[in-house]
């Protein structure tokens, strides 16, 4: 095997790991429609017999229960990774994404949707982990510098071309060409925009959330972000607090995670917008295209943004279509992956709709950073009313962790989609064996 | 436990089953998105110690690979079933199937599609097949002698009260009340019509659809069902010899099974206008609500059905609103069960669109069949343009199969929802063990 006729490397090992961590203890993460949430993470570790000690590392971020159903669906593809070239498969990483996505029997369980969808983002994203770690390059600088045919190849436009051609894709990253080179030397000095949903968890007291308000402002921020939706009296008092407290000057965006139906969302925004919310999040279902427009024309100017439950780019882009969003929250492992997300972020800048990444979980703020970095530089151009939202949990268990400093991602120059977890992390959070699950309260 | 003081019956027991047959073996269910389907179950029973010797059978529908993720995620509601005290639960099933889709950690895992509402939908049915059970009646005939108010309490109206409030629903079925007992002698007197699938699937050769379009006529059936979206000169051909063996006054609807975009298939259905089909049946994505709004208005007067993919009540309520269909598919298994059916067979007589539910696969025949009658009775009143698809496979497994007789399902007699398989079908098709998957080929 490694004598001097081995040509290919194969992928040799898929190891999935039931990850949880006990977040509901501090009701960190906390908000109308998840009380008590236990950040996890069905986690992924590609190997190959390369012999270079490079892995890649993915994983679908879920709040506890039924992370074993996301492991078995992360399992169920396997086979579709196991024994393959390695060179080939991530080359060609358009046709390995749809190979999983296109399997006609696990298709039948989304289709292109739910756990059987996340599963595929695990498996596209630890790939991805993998291709840069070979190039020795972090992801984001890696999209950034492939030729605009390379990136349009790693789109799936099924069910896009009505709105976005390949040619009218190739449009998009050939205009944002010239401009690459500078844009990446900015997001090496001065990083990237964040907001802070730290403050604003349902949870919290207002003695707490006005205290992290504050240290907010103090660390250099100019949005945060309350969650809203549980009770209008306890959202009013919050948002006027909230509002004393940062000024007029600082944006402070609400969330409401799916908690309203359309006439319930319309009357609470009206209730709190004196306080100048500035974008009202998941004001409902993530599968109301009509329901989120027929929302926002009614509580313009304030504005609305949703995205981190939206299962595909079929769906981002009828909202598109349909004006039903001012702001696309793209998450990094509820679609299919950067395949899917790539087609989200070209059909954003088709309609000129600025993308604000959902992040926070456990490792979100690590991987969608590279996503927002990669769109600055070849796809939209800019990070104008563009802001990737930080949350300080849980990334002392990366070994890359995400950095926020003064307000701003600094971009992450370790190779890899900093997908990685500590191999202790792997150890003590497994459920129910790890020694986090065995403690005496 | 049996003794004089026992009042609670529990549930003590929650299987699960991963059952596949060998179905690609034949091409039986071949289409455009389908080539070889294995179909499947994910099968579970639910127990009691009631004493009674009943037990509640349901099953999410697969094809094959997959299955164990989809069993998966049943088991993962065995913690909300077992313990639980059986009248109470049975009595309130409105609330009772609420708590499955409630929970936020699993919920975080769609919300409210794929794998996880699939797995509601079988515990659910499971539910239901058992109360009709011990009622000592067939499902359709225990949900259609229910008071109005009864089935409104079933419904979960959330995201749906901007187009039907429970007052708008509770109007539906106090309309169709006065009918009821009339209704149920034509029913039992003369079926629900049917249309046959048999003849269509697309691995079948001209020979063989042929012979079993002429056998569907010959058998009473005034609408058959092609496949289409592999090869438009193939599906050209494929029309045209069927409007020649049935004549012009069979409908003839296609599936095309989501194979195309939205402009591919304005184009391939112009192509086959010139044969008259009845309906185009998922001619895009099932996530596509303005995407069949747009092919509706394009290829009218051709009309338009889906939904067996339709993930739940929210996007079947907006493709109500846009104007995405002519016809309302259901699915017995793939929302979250009965109750949510029930929502969707209400939002359809709000807006006065005909009801014509998916069946085929395994079982969903059987379980479907429940439903549409259960609306002929208490919802819309009528079977004016409606008909239950019936394919002519597997039934054998079944204790109480699907009778389809002249063109039309016989109403099911037997007590609970038809939903039971034979005790030697699970021994035999059980995955990978079964005697079926053991053969010398």
């Amino acid at each position: 095997m490694d004598g001097g006729s081995r040509t290919v490397s194969r992928f040799v090992s898929f190891r999935t790991h039931d990850v949880r961590f006990p977040t509901s203890r501090t009701l960190d993460g906390s908000d109308a429609m998840n009380p008590d949430p236990d950040y996890s993470a069905a986690y992924l570790i590609v190997g190959t017999d390369a012999g270079d000690g490079l892995e890649g590392h993915g994983f679908a971020f879920t709040i506890g229960r039924g992370t074993e159903v996301q492991v078995a669906a992360i399992n169920a593809l396997a086979q579709y990774v196991v024994g393959c070239d390695v060179d080939a498969a991530l080359a060609d990483m358009g046709a390995t994404a749809r190979s999983f996505v296109d399997d006609s029997h696990l298709r039948w369980l989304g289709p292109e949707k739910g756990v059987m969808h996340m599963a595929i983002s695990a498996v596209v994203n630890a790939l991805w982990d993998l291709r840069a770690k070979r190039a020795g390059v972090p992801l984001w600088d890696l999209l950034s510098r492939m030729a605009p045919e390379e990136i349009v190849d790693l789109v799936d436009f099924r069910y896009l071309d009505d709105v976005m051609t390949p040619e009218q894709a190739l449009e998009v990253l050939r205009r944002a060409e010239p401009g690459r080179a500078a844009r990446r030397d900015q997001l090496l000095r001065s990083g990237y925009p964040a907001y802070t949903t730290t403050p604003g968890w349902l949870g919290y007291t207002d003695e707490k959330m006005i205290r992290l308000a504050e240290e907010a402002v103090a660390e250099g921020f100019g949005q945060i972000k309350l969650k809203v939706g549980g009770d209008l009296g306890d959202d009013i008092r919050r948002m006027r607090l909230a509002r004393e407290t940062v000024g007029p000057d600082i944006r402070i965006a609400i969330d409401a995670n799916q908690r309203w139906g359309v006439g319930e969302a319309v009357r609470w925004i009206e209730a709190l917008a004196p306080w100048s919310p500035w974008w009202v999040e998941e004001p409902t279902s993530p599968d109301e295209i009509l329901g989120h427009a027929t929302i926002r024309r009614e509580v313009a100017p304030i504005k609305i943004a949703t995205g981190e439950h939206v299962q595909n780019r079929i769906v981002f882009k009828q909202m598109l279509q349909a004006g039903s969003l001012d702001f696309v929250q793209i998450d990094a492992a509820r679609v299919a992956g950067v395949n899917e997300n790539i087609a989200i972020l070209l059909l954003a800048a088709v309609f000129d709709v600025p993308v604000c990444p959902h992040a926070g979980g456990v490792g979100l703020c690590e991987l969608v950073q590279h996503l927002a970095m990669f769109d600055l530089i070849a796809v939209s151009g800019t990070t104008d009313n563009r802001v990737i939202e930080y949350v300080d949990h849980l990334h002392e268990h990366f070994l890359s962790p995400a950095v926020v400093k003064d307000g701003r991602y600094a971009a992450p120059l370790d190779p890899g989609f900093s997908a990685q977890m500590r191999p202790e992390t792997l150890q003590n959070y497994v459920f129910p064996e790890g020694s986090a699950w065995n403690v005496d309260e």
